[in-house]
């Protein structure tokens, strides 16, 4: 039974909007993104999704109104909300916990769509 | 939408081995749970469980073997497998990620099992 050290596993998250797969807990997964600028609009059909920051400061975008987010703070995006990420600070890292099908880009598709992630290096 | 301060709704969880909810993940709920000493060995019949150190250190306590976690430090306990979480610190604040079915003492009935969990107040 491995732990994970988030500042060492970020490291190894190199390229931005591109998350990796750090661990799974039944069907769901914890993921380690690096932000840079805003990111795609989008919502997902089926799958809430969590974000916690882990360095740096971020922003989600919704249609209506913005939520800064600090070091320690999450917040839970419902399915069927219209969102769009944005880093605010260089580096922006940020933890995500969603269902394993959760694609990044939800229903839209962009050059920043992934729908094969790699996982974090073994312990 | 609102989002959640670790650090701020830790003050909420007053009782030792009692996590509160914080938030919904389709299936999935993230609590916030304060350790003190020892709990009991115990296991999931089929949920997995994530384990953050939020603040302070704990031990994870496995049958042949124990895991130290620090701050930023996280560990998934796999369904099937006994378990024995412990505070090394006081306070010792866990952020836990896990089917919204897991209960705290598994397969074992203990004075310290909690079926009811309370929801941390609105924003």
């Amino acid at each position: 039974m491995n732990k994970i050290n988030l500042a060492a596993a970020f490291a190894e998250v190199t390229e931005a909007w591109s998350p990796k797969i750090a661990g799974d807990i039944n069907d769901f997964q914890v993921k380690l993104a690096r932000f840079e600028g805003a990111f795609d609009w989008h919502r997902h059909e089926a799958e809430d999704e969590l974000f916690l920051v882990v360095a740096g400061r971020m922003r989600m975008g919704f249609r209506d109104h913005d939520v800064d987010l600090d070091v320690g703070e999450f917040i839970i995006v419902p399915h069927g909300v219209e969102h769009r990420p944005e880093a605010l600070t260089e580096p922006c890292h940020i933890l995500l916990l969603e269902p394993a099908t959760t694609v990044n880009t939800g229903d839209v598709e962009t050059k920043r769509t992934r729908r094969m992630l790699d996982r974090l290096s073994p312990g």
